[in-house]
């Protein structure tokens, strides 16, 4: 695939400074790109790649300064999302031919859509339901009741338990797992044992949720766990029965939430973070990485820390954590020199 | 399946303080819960659920204060423990037809007891032991040798590798590991290489453990990892080689467990905490979400922080390290305070 | 099986002190290892195990005392190495029976060795590449056009999206997932929408890495995200996009690591550490565990904590958060002294 640096331009709506009639092969980041490519440059941090790279062209943002002339420019209101979409220009992948592998076991009264694909070994359960166009990858599992919507994809070994619903253009990385029973156990001390509470509810995810490698998605005690719309999740997430996640959050890696706590709408919890249960995350809230969070966050804060406060105030703490030692050599000397002061005092006193 | 609030009473030995011919047809959370459905007060977090919820019954402990009389209550003693059975008899579970799935894969050394259920894409190996009552859940796999008791479950896609025993009524969530090798490698200098240290050993689990989604348990360097009965253990769990878990236990989602390790009795491990391998969490001990313990610690405490220290020590050097920056302005100031009597101190001396 | 421990001292190039002719049936530590095995001591905390041992024959160091006469000795360089060597001598594995099984789903255009063996459920695709004695476990995957160099092993479940290399001799531990897509995505505020990044990079695998049961490690955005040889990778780690880790290095169980990060050789990253993105951790540097390491670790550094700092500075910072309580007392007691004296300097005043 090759295409001119004006057609590209065009594709995002962008400005070509420069040549317009290169011919553009390919994409890569700054620092891997050469002749022939197109790269973006969206963030200071990369001002000295911006410098040495060997692309042909690259995207710009309104105002950066133009300080080579053997690059062409595209000048685009934001590079990264205009990289984003050239990426799907030139890596369209190929779409699966539609049907059901012969290695696939999909039961009869499952419906699957004609346009959909159910690839080796994977499984469709009874009653299940597979919408247009949507891929199950070998070895996913789509249990009983299940509902897949349009365009969804179950990558290689993603599993969806019984009667869990996903929406549209949901996708879910290898290994992921919806629908798992709820961490939920009553200790009866005449057993003793812990008894498990059946988790009878489902869970369910809105349009345009991805779901990275190997997180899990418990199924509800009763009633939903629901990730809402256009939320994006990362590997290794644990999300426990009954939260709800607001559209358009940020979950990272290794994130874990606790029983019946809700994220609000646009939240961004860094990795690692674990928030208790039956708290509130308030929308538009952050969470810097590997905070833990014991109660509600209000709306728009940034916490951090552990347990997480209002991240101004952790940076200080942080701060005066470092000067801890010295402190304690401070006040150890003071102490000595307001005995020394007083005892002087003592002699001085009449 | 209706039945009348009398009867549910009945089957966990409650009292009814209302209309027992109330006909309930299903059970949900306070919240959730609309006419005719039933659900459970034990936690007076929810006492604004229980003046508002739209239940047509609810379960009471003793003592607590009836204060609706649009709803029919049953007493009894945990109304946790009691909504867990109503929902197991609510939502008993289509028992799996008894038999191996010709797309299963079995071999013929392994003894599958008829009454078992093996599914599609199910792999069970040589010399492998399948109880009564058993499910393999498809793409569940079961390696040469492994037992599983009777009634033992592997949701889809759980992992037992070979020669790895479990008892009865053991559950695998699905994509949970069981046998993986242990983390053991020397350092040979002379490669340089890290040597793999074969993992000969196995891990064996007692009765009635479940494991969460995800979760891992690798098998021991020699001889055994052991999970206790009656433990049971949240999503994305890590167990490394040789651990040993006493009966009992409660592990949260993502805890991590180092080699070697002995966690005991009735022990309480909130999420994401670490524990360093070679050291014994006592009898009944509790460890706060996040903690990181390094050393043993002693039964019946309760852990928090990193490095983990007894609550209480722990409760103290949170709220101090809040005063931390106000603790370091202070002592500046009484420095300079100080600074100033001495030097009056010394103009004043002869 | 069974061996004089002269055979097996010669095969670990050590020296028997005691009786050669011996017969040793089996390898176990020190406290599991009954009469006929042989076991280990390479470190001073198991000087009381050592002590006890029912053992026949033990591996010891140079120079470390014998102090019982009813155990033979083997002394050697590394007892620890040379015990992992035993190990493997004592349990060789069986060698699977190459070839293909007719569960098996391998695409007619994959290169597959002759000498490989592909397990039952398993699944090659398109212009996939399987090495000389590879081994595709039950369930295992491999993408179009990716590369299995020789010995590999795919264990149960393990999963290698399209496209991505591995080198000779790397081990998947179960439920193990290469190449998925990496976490990327731009905010399109006119969405609202989190626009994805196609992740069209690959993952890159040297030879002789082993990685850890249900570790996940995202391919590139472009590029590759690399994993250098003889690298350990533990279970429930996160390797997000574009990440490169050196040669040699050690990543223990749920550690995570951002995009473009680079780590070393040699480096050592204990459990659950978490490592912001586009940072460098220097050879040979260590990180203890949970700590969260948000900048550049220096080469050979050893850092702790949240934020990560030199560990000498965590250490003495930790031991001075324990005070901190008694400080605030302290501090309050001396703020109170100093106003004595004030108040009584200014009464003395004339």
């Amino acid at each position: 695939m090759e295409r001119s640096l004006a057609e590209l331009a065009a594709h995002v709506g962008g400005t070509v400074e420069g040549d317009g009639r290169l011919r553009i092969v390919g994409l890569a980041s700054l620092e891997e790109a050469g002749p022939g490519e197109l790269s973006f440059y969206g963030n200071p941090r990369y001002r000295k790649e911006l410098g040495t790279t060997r692309a042909s062209a690259v995207l710009l943002p309104p105002g950066e300064p133009v300080t080579r002339s053997d690059v062409a420019w595209v000048r685009v209101g934001s590079p990264h999302l205009a990289f984003a979409r050239l990426l799907a220009l030139f890596h369209p992948g190929p779409p699966p031919t539609p049907g059901v592998h012969p290695r696939a076991e999909v039961h009869p009264s499952a419906r699957v859509d004609p346009s959909a694909t159910v690839m080796a070994m994977a499984v469709v359960e009874a009653d299940a339901v597979v919408g247009a166009r949507a891929v199950l990858w070998p070895g996913s599992y789509l249990g009983e009741g299940a509902q897949l919507g349009e365009d969804c994809v179950l990558q290689p070994g993603a599993i969806v338990r019984e009667r869990c619903v996903l929406g549209r253009r949901v996708v879910l990385q290898p290994g992921v797992v919806v629908g798992s029973d709820g961490f939920g156990f009553v200790f009866d001390p005449s057993g003793p044992a812990h008894v498990k509470v059946p988790q009878v509810g489902t869970v369910r995810i809105e349009d345009d949720v991805e779901v990275g490698a190997g997180s899990c998605i418990d199924r509800a005690t009763t009633g939903e766990t629901v990730i809402g719309s256009g939320t994006k999740i990362d590997n290794l997430v644990q999300i426990a029965h009954n939260v709800r996640v607001g559209p358009l959050s940020i979950l990272c890696a290794q994130v874990g939430i606790s029983g019946s706590t809700e994220i609000g709408t646009g939240v961004v919890l860094a990795g690692q973070v674990g928030i208790v249960g039956h708290v509130r995350v308030g929308d538009g809230a952050r969470v810097a990485a590997q905070s833990g969070v014991p109660h509600d966050v209000p709306s728009g804060a940034t916490f951090s820390g552990y347990p997480a406060v209002e991240r101004a105030l952790w940076l200080r703490q942080s701060a005066a954590l470092k000067q801890l030692p010295e402190l304690l050599r401070e006040v150890r000397e003071l102490r000595a020199r307001v005995a020394a002061l007083e005892s002087r005092k003592d002699e001085s006193a009449p």
